[in-house]
């Protein structure tokens, strides 16, 4: 068994928690790394295995994530999975200095995008991710790889996005030696029948890639989103904690699908996900206590899980 | 084409908004008569045509409906289809009296739920929607009649329900004469692909029967059970303005689908809704100043329909 399959069983839904990465990009106020720890010990105690932490940046350029290195030993000491973002040669080289699990870098689906946010084209973004598997692979702990196409389902510049440019560029990304491929709803705008169209244009194209999703509420259609992303046949769903998460790009959107929300789907789905609804509850005290000012979305902690039925999957895989 | 095909074709999908009923259900404050007037004039400036306005009921009983028929009257000027709940004989004896053009009647799944609900045996319910049938066809205004089957993902007092026991008493209702069959998530415990099951079973066993289906958003599951009943064939589908309408059974848990959130997963599905949503805003004002109190929800009002896409549906039937 590779340590990709090890990570991403291909038999197993994988619910990979991103509210202390895309969860502390808009914030003002973030957690202190004590409470990032104790953030995931309780979440990790609730069963949540796979975690991204935060980015390899410059320490003054965003401060909510000049820990990560100390973040990324506690996932260590707490064997759990973490991954982190690389966006540059330097972050990359940074990253392999670390027992981070997986480097997350980004291509943008559109040229607009890519030159606006990143500064570069997409094809140069596509070499660095050639150059951050070299530098992976050649590392003493060998972390995972993996690309979000980010805007894969419309783009806040470009408008309407070519689903056969994101499938050309996934299959560059694969090409170039990525793990794992996410698709990325960056701002919102995907519907159901979109998101399962992309998946199976990019699996036809890719074969057995692991293929990730990362989905924003932006517009309420998170969760069918994931769901339509599992009929398709994905199995590894971003989600962050209460749905923390803005999107610079839409005042007043909310972030990232709730990934509390998300374990109730996939139970009823029949795929377990090894994960405690209720002891998941008290990592929320602690996002609360440390962001005041942030709202924390999710059903499931308003509503909590039914009682008079039995909504765990039956079985273990799925 | 029959009243039936007119109020519901079955190459459309239609949006039910019940605000003005299931939404008011638990309110401590509800609209004026005046302020109802507005809201059903505005959403049907916003090209809203099927309501769910209030329930014939003793006045002293739940004193928002005591003005159903003037607002009936109110939809009847619109040229807007108005449908009311009629639980006992009384009710639909009054309900046959106005213009209202479809009844809704409520059974329930399990013995359990109609025995605590409505102090009678399912037996008992589906009698009384034969009676309901007799009075309905026999009038001068023949109204449509609905039966809504409350519970019938899962049950706050039985807990599990059994699928068949579901498509039992639709066919039961079908048989007495019901136009429409609605299948509720009364409590808000279903699952996508339950929903689809469910639908299917049913579609299966009643042919060509109208079904329509009415989600609680309680667990975050609204909008992917929505998408997955379009999935399975249903066509009419029932959401509250602003999600409004908390369950007695779910203490802080949201209400209904949120009406506006569907109109973007139908037009993102391709089943074109005929609704403006800008327009449609206006609505909610009319609700946030008559009920202050309420947590108005949604997705859509929030971050706006993306500007940058044509989110619409390509054809105006799907």
């Amino acid at each position: 068994m590779t340590g990709l399959s090890r990570v991403y069983p291909p038999d197993r839904v994988v619910l990979r928690e991103v509210g202390l990465r895309d969860g502390l990009q808009m914030v003002q106020r973030h957690p202190s790394t004590a409470a990032k720890a104790e953030w995931l010990r309780r979440e990790s105690d609730a069963g949540v295995r796979h975690f991204e932490v935060g980015s390899f940046l410059p320490a003054n350029a965003m401060p909510q994530f000049a820990d990560v290195r100390e973040i990324i030993d506690i996932c260590q000491n707490l064997n759990v999975h973490s991954a982190a973002l690389a966006l540059n040669d330097r972050g990359a080289a940074d990253a392999v200095q670390t027992p981070v699990g997986e480097i997350v870098t980004v291509v943008s689906a559109t040229e607009e995008h890519s030159q606006a946010n990143a500064r570069r084209s997409r094809k140069e973004a596509i070499a660095l991710v050639g150059r951050t598997v070299e530098l992976a692979s050649g590392s003493e702990t060998s972390p995972l790889v993996q690309v979000g196409i980010s805007m894969a389902f419309g783009c806040s510049i470009a408008g309407e996005v070519d689903p056969n440019e994101v499938v050309r560029i996934a299959a560059e990304c694969a090409d170039a030696g990525a793990d794992v491929i996410g698709l990325a709803d960056t701002v919102g705008f995907a519907g159901p029948d979109q998101v399962k169209d992309l998946v199976e244009r990019v699996q036809n194209e890719l074969g057995d890639v692991v293929l990730s999703i990362h989905l924003h509420d932006t517009r309420g259609m998170g969760v069918a989103n994931a769901s339509a992303a599992l009929d398709a046949g994905i199995r590894v769903i971003d989600g962050s904690l209460a749905g923390l998460g803005g999107c610079p790009f839409a005042p007043g959107a909310t972030g990232n699908v709730v990934f509390e929300d998300l374990i109730y789907l996939c139970e009823r789905k029949g795929f377990a996900t090894g994960i405690d609804l209720e002891r998941l509850m008290s990592a929320r005290e602690v996002a609360a206590s440390e962001m005041p000012d942030e709202h924390l979305f999710g059903a499931l902690p308003r509503a909590g899980a039914p009682r008079q039925i039995n909504w765990h999957a039956q079985q273990t895989t799925g």
